[in-house]
């Protein structure tokens, strides 16, 4: 296993302790309860966000705690749902006046564990509503899953949600809010490898040389197909399209478009999607207005991209300019 | 080869549209030369600053490009220094009443392609100066290299001189900032694999299941010494220790410290590198008071990482303060 570890149990506490350590005025790490919170949080003036759910799909969501962002995450360990008493004390700890909204990506642990955490808090009188994030078209009702998917693009429903808090907006207003952002964002991904959990040492699945999995979750859950590897166009092409017919995005919207690395795949080759993408995009009329490309929703070192797109309107566009201050940047 | 690629020989001039396209407003690509540069260059109240060396560094230095940073970037095919017409035009193309700030890493290829580069833009009257970086304590005067290698320290640079030549600094002035930031900046990588150029198809070297390569260069460079694998840890430690010793950096330093993915290794593996160091330089009274984690000189997709240190003063806290707008960014 070539990788940076030394007690694979401690991979996630210590990565927890050095995002803290680094952003030692905004953030918060809480070792009982596996969490990373602003160190200004809670506050009674605005509804504290929390997102839960596996490690190893950073910088989701512990390095997208900050003003504008989440107000605190708390993930379970490597592709393991956080456990409900964290997130029953998460809440706790974060709790408002103006109510704490969970934001879930929906897959069937992580809402087990988040019922079960708000039904523990709730009896402590403590407001809290839910948003459910499933904007993964590749898959439906797999072995895995119970409906779609929460992938990428719910850093999308974040930012807005996010940036509307800090204007002070209600808990039944981001609901709503982050339900609109959820139903106008599609992801899909697919990969080139398989990634190695520091605590099995091994690839979680294997993959041929030759071939690419189309769709895959991003705990490696199987996608669409297994199939030969293609060409850089092709493979954009396919993603692209799953998600613009799938909304469908048309001719006239104008569109955010993400290209996300999933852990081991190069900056340079996500730009060459990028270019592509946007190509096409024009081709068909769907203008892009907002371009991200990075890693946003990884799967440890995984080589592989998924493609999201958000249609966008006057008060998504307002929410997204607004200023989020997050763990991750370059300068 | 598990890549997104279409021709291998288009990898960069596709990496370079998609990087344009991602950013219209501020970035413009020059095919010609295989350039990016600011829409809003040359300015001629301000010097310009260029920097060229191989592709496959990104974000180096292409992504660097924006207000506060490069003015623009002409990158060679991948690993292999920009031809010297590039670079000429490049320059012609910058020329500012000011100047023109070549930034070079210390790298023989780079170092002629620039030094041609520079003569026939002379001849032409353009004022230029150049700044060479050689921050990477691994390795001096080897097979591949006369002196130091310049590697991610070099960002530091770039933003020192950047931010200083929004302020209207001179020419002689930005070469002086540039070599005092050179002086006080100490970087020793290692990788844990090799990478894999397009181009070739296949691993640029050989390193075995059980072994990593202290001191590696960011071309797969030989560095000192290979060995067993080791617990990250251990491997820090000895990264940072290399670089603290050289300056030498000492109890009551103020220090930026950078984790730098080499392309393939996730950033929560960063962070786990981040905590060590952070704790070892505290406990020999060094404060890190600045903190860069991420990704910012790459082998495309090795797994690896350095580690690089800044000696902080007020002029430099002041310059790393000042805004940077570049193409990298998550929100």
């Amino acid at each position: 296993m070539k990788k940076f570890v030394n007690d694979p149990k401690q991979f996630v506490p210590e990565m927890l302790k050095g995002i803290a350590l680094a952003n030692p005025d905004t953030l918060k790490y809480v070792p009982e309860y596996n969490l990373i919170m602003r160190t200004d949080a809670p506050n009674d003036d605005k509804v504290s966000i929390i997102q839960g759910s596996g490690s190893g799909h950073e910088p989701a969501h512990v390095m997208a705690v900050g003003r504008g962002m989440l107000d605190a995450a708390c993930p379970g360990d490597v592709f393991a749902a956080p456990p409900s008493d964290y997130v029953y004390e998460t809440t706790k700890l974060l709790a408002s006046k103006k109510g704490v909204l969970h934001i879930i990506n929906n897959y069937t642990g992580d809402r087990m564990a988040f019922d079960m955490g708000r039904e523990l808090a709730e009896a402590e009188d403590i407001t809290i509503a839910t948003i459910l994030v499933d904007d993964d078209v590749a898959v439906k009702d797999s072995l895995y899953t119970v409906g779609r998917r929460g992938v990428a693009g719910n850093f999308f429903v974040i930012k807005a949600v996010g940036a509307a808090s800090e204007e002070g907006a209600s808990l039944e207003d981001l609901v709503a809010l982050g339900n609109r952002v959820n139903s106008v964002t599609r992801t899909m991904g697919m990969a080139l490898t398989s990634c190695t959990p520091p605590a099995k040492g091994s690839p979680l699945f294997e993959l041929g040389d030759d071939e690419m999995e189309m769709g895959v979750g991003i705990h490696g859950e199987p996608g669409r197909r297994r199939e030969k590897l293609a060409s850089a166009n092709d493979i954009v092409d396919e993603l692209l399209d799953a998600c613009v017919t799938d909304l469908p995005y048309s001719s006239g919207d104008e569109v955010a478009l993400m290209i996300n690395g999933l852990g081991g795949t190069p900056i340079s080759e996500l730009y060459i999607l990028y270019g592509r993408a946007a190509e096409q995009l024009a081709s068909q009329g769907i203008k892009v207005t907002r371009s991200y490309v990075g890693e946003y929703c990884t799967s440890l070192d995984m080589a592989g991209a998924s493609v999201s797109l958000v249609k966008l309107d006057d008060e998504l566009n307002r929410l997204f300019d607004a200023p989020a201050e997050v763990a991750v940047r370059i300068f």
